[in-house]
């Protein structure tokens, strides 16, 4: 039966490909966007895609997704760091949920090695760039 | 004379009976709007009841309540710990604030120890379930 | 049913009205403890008022409410900050505890952040005076 | 050749000469952006001046800075303890930034000696009330 | 030569058997000395065994202790981890101390991980119930 | 005219001379109770002398001072470091008070470091023995 | 052309299957060897699959890899928190690294939120039990 | 019924009643290993007694214990302190633990303080020289 | 009415124009005095432009402004991190004062995030190379 | 026998009546002198008495003070706070220190609650203004 | 008459002139023994030169030693920074011990500033690459 | 083809051979000077030996050093433990600097355990006594 998942990405990734590609590569979100679609197609799951730079709009996604979605993959981006109520939606949305950086996070500044979303996600894929979310879909076809 | 209190509520608290019942109760947030406006009625206080998942949104409001209403009472939710904005607006506003919580924050993960609103309210009642909003409005209805 | 409630205050709150007023109010401890008998009267419940500097002739109240109260309100005062074994003798009582500060703990000094009582209270009320005590009485009201 | 700089005002400077003025003065953000435009014309640049509540749109319009302005003039106000999602649209611009504040943010609390702006900024501007506004620009016309 | 062991008992610990019997066990503090007095017969050695929720009164008998026993053997409790005048006490009685505690205090909430009794203790004994006083007098049997 | 000072020793202090006299001294309590009473003489100040091991009743002996004496030399011993209430009692007194140490305590255990008390004394004395005594009612009588 | 990769599995991963179920699963260690080398043939890569409960075997494995295999997959349980041998070993193999662990390390003790093993690593996948192998090699038959 | 417990030493234990005897004593662990043996014999129980200063043998030697032995007495020496593979495989080997330690490491440096095996032992002894394994052999023989 | 102003400069900063280039850029103290003086004659300041490695004469000199100069424009360079001294003489003048730094010391080690002089100081300028000496006069000329 | 003691006072001191003279008072250091050689005579002690601005100075002056007086007072002012030089040179003095505050250094800010001087003074005089340099004489007088 | 020196190496040592050889030189571990043992012969000194990847293993040959050598070299690598039972050894072995690090641990990460063998050698030397392992030999050549 | 080295000695260092023996040995500094004079010579190496016990004197001979001297050797003292300014200067020299210290500092007390110069020196050597000057030539003699 067909499986539905929601990937949410946080701020500034709608910047990837001109921001800092050194750091996070020269894909564009919208790459990131036909590769997930690409590959939830082999495994049976369609994929909603979103992007914002609100934590309230990315809250309130979170917690349509709880009617909606079998599951969420979830790249926090700064708000990893600092969203206490991106966890709390998480929480209360009761899904899988797996969370992707494209970076390694621990090899960057101290305030970015902790993640309040790591204490809500069923599993996390960090530094492995794109191909994380990928994994993320694989993973949740698995589970789901 | 009447008084009016605006009551302003934190992000997920829109989620209120679905959300974690075993930790928040089965009431929902309209459940407590309910219980709000006819317990300010018995003190001659109309009430005005928000609910904003965005930080931005909660701010804009504490600024509005400063020549519109007598009194604050706030549960901010996970933005207590996180918002120096809010506390900044709080202080500004410049008029009685009781924060309310549902938990008992002193019970759950350390980082919900802290709150930043804390330091510029008036009063704090945590722990008391929806009651905590009755009891704001009666310690407001013998300051007003 | 006629309920009893035992309320108990900690070190120098037999000071009230004379020790600081700025910060603690004019109210004298038996012009709390009258409102709190007479307040207990609209709901039913006895009231039983206490006051102790001992750390140790505290934590014996507390047992032995145990058997002859059906909830706590305890304003531990200093003892809030330093008490381990209040901590411990409120757990064991295993009835529902309110914990009242007469001002808001949060406004004042680092050491009286943190409250030993916090974690083994049904819920905290701060900040709001004497009437703390009484919107105490109401909580209970409602739960007992 | 002319110039162009986008100023941005975070949470709660719109109440500028109401909030505090003991604090902030009486100028109202209205008067620092006609000083602003004023002194923009001195040096030959054009000023497009800003404020916002919400977190998201102040990440949103720096994404935007990057190819429509030649540099950005930032008072995060509260934001700048809590936003790493500012921090990380300054970084992605790749313009010249100067923060300002109006307050000297180290007479002040703790938790606001912290910026997580200044890391990503080229200068760093306190404690000066508007004139660090004017400053500012001085600093952007030898640098542009 | 018979040999004489006070036994002190801190805080809570007259609830023994009532309190959290999860935690505690079901023994009472009567059934431990009974077994102490046993325990102490086999060995020559007579028990004096106490208990107070009082620290000053702990501390009066420690001082005593010091022409009157040849050893102690103290379970804090709650005062373990709050009490110096306690550790000063035991430092100035110049005798063999053997810290118990029933629980294993490591397994606990972070602020019961450190006893300001275990650094003027000749040994400590941890989460071994009522045998962990058992084997104090063991031990003290074979020193004194 | 006539002045009197209160002077109060915390716990473990009646075993001066017998307790760790390579610390302490080979005074006793009793010793430096004459001594103070003779100084006191010196400068036309009655001396009341007490000792207590008892958080509680040092509390309420602070309490009685305000209305009773001129003046409180304290040497809290261990509740230097770990009691509030003392604190609390010393800041309602609103006399001026005097904190004396034998021992220097920055040359002691890093617990020792702080005390309660410091912060609401009008001045500390530390390290010079019975001295201390004598010195806090010299500079006493100098500003009463 | 064919890849080979070494996958290390730390001390007590021998005991998977038995070890705690309810937090590692019922696979043992022969299954997930079995689901690695069956998932390197769909990518053309040969697996060596290896576990010791010894920091220096470890530590002699990662340097013999250099020479003789084309990357890295590491799960090293319990050594990730307390091991810079391991990290320094990782460092000077010069190879691409993806460190998997079975249980999502930020839910479970604090001293499990830090892994040395982690900023040394190209990619870290967390909590996806047994299926985190096999992302790790799909992720690595990418990059190689 | 014959019962079997396997008594295991960390590091440098090899050297007893050569290393530093001020600190440790003057028995070898030959000694101790003989009263070991006799006092088991008391109560039943036969002893298997090992030294290793490797940390990985002495996880071995645990996991190994798990189907072979009733329970473990421990003295982990220097690597209480730094293994959290040992925690891990007394976890996992879910029999009665009795850690041991000769000497009371409260009165040490820091950084003997911590014990990761105190928070997966059933009880600790510390401090009380050789007799500290006959005290857990006979606490073990009352649970067994 | 002509002003005066004192610009004290730290140790090291005699080497500018040789030290570490790409940090402090290739202009020297004399480049930067003449700058000030011409700056300075623009407002009708007169400027007393001066350097020492001494933290002792730096004092010197903050003393001797009190009564000579109108405000003080201070570089402290490693003295802003370690020096108290000159924190209580910059208090003790009671003029302004404007904290000037080279670099954004918030772009480096640890150590150099907090100076002492900061919560002394009316305003703070960071990062904008020789020219944050000429915006620290602009903004005297706008007080005085 | 005739005695001689040095009396050292740090940087700052030589503003005393003119340096926010709310904190330390009106009387200045000449005052203070005058009643240390008058004090002094009074016990048979002659009084050297010196004020630096510069911690090399100081050193210097306790080095010599080693051979040439029988005691040292010391105000270090400041460079309590941050000078291990004076520290170290008061341990080679290997005479009897004094250190005097004229304020309560446990009632300002953080920074000043910890003197490196303390470890190494036989006594320390804190918050008493001129008077605590009488006391630290007679102190002197008592011990020399 | 001659003495011996055994030198001891640690983890990932084995690799060097291929590890890193621009933190590490290119030397490798035989080009250093080969230096060590010539140098060792000016002084009369036989020279035993070791390494190995296992804490246990340098633990035993720390023990080894104590009775077959007169002095310790010992570069302990990754263990310096966690390895107690190394401490231990070293303190047992109850001979001079001189520590040597390649490179100057003090420039790297924070986790390798703080090593446990520093607190129980008799020297340290740091930074100068294999020419500190030639220093302790001369070191040690004029002790013995 | 000669070399020169400056050898700095930091405050209390011209105590030596009176300051404390035991923890620093009998020989003065000439003694050391006259060594290190003597050490030079083997290696064609003129040294240049002072001491100070002013931190901005050291600063001023470091910056110097950079144009007459091949190398530093220093022996910062206790402003090792507290001097930014030192650091700064010595990096600024940009020349070959090894840092001396007499004892071991990680043998004493924790604030002797960080240096600021060890960051920005090639090597360090501790706890070797004067022979540390020594071998300070030796590894300079090395690289120069």
């Amino acid at each position: 039966m067909a499986k539905s998942v929601i990937i949410l990405n946080g701020p500034n990734l709608n910047m990837l490909g001109t921001r800092e590609p050194g750091m996070y590569g020269a894909a564009t979100l919208a790459d990131i966007e036909t590769m997930c679609v690409d590959e939830g197609k082999k495994h049976g799951i369609t994929v909603d895609f979103r992007q914002s730079n609100s934590e309230g709009e990315l809250v309130t996604w979170i917690q349509e997704a709880r009617d909606k979605f079998d599951a969420i993959v979830i790249n926090p981006a700064a708000y990893s760091h600092t969203s206490v109520a991106i966890h709390d939606a998480l929480r209360a949305a009761a899904l899988p949920v797996v969370e992707v950086h494209l970076s390694n996070i621990h090899q960057r500044e101290q305030f970015r090695h902790h993640s309040y979303v790591s204490s809500v996600a069923t599993g996390v894929i960090l530094g492995l760039g794109p191909t994380g979310y990928k994994l993320a879909l694989i993973a949740l076809s698995e589970q789901l």
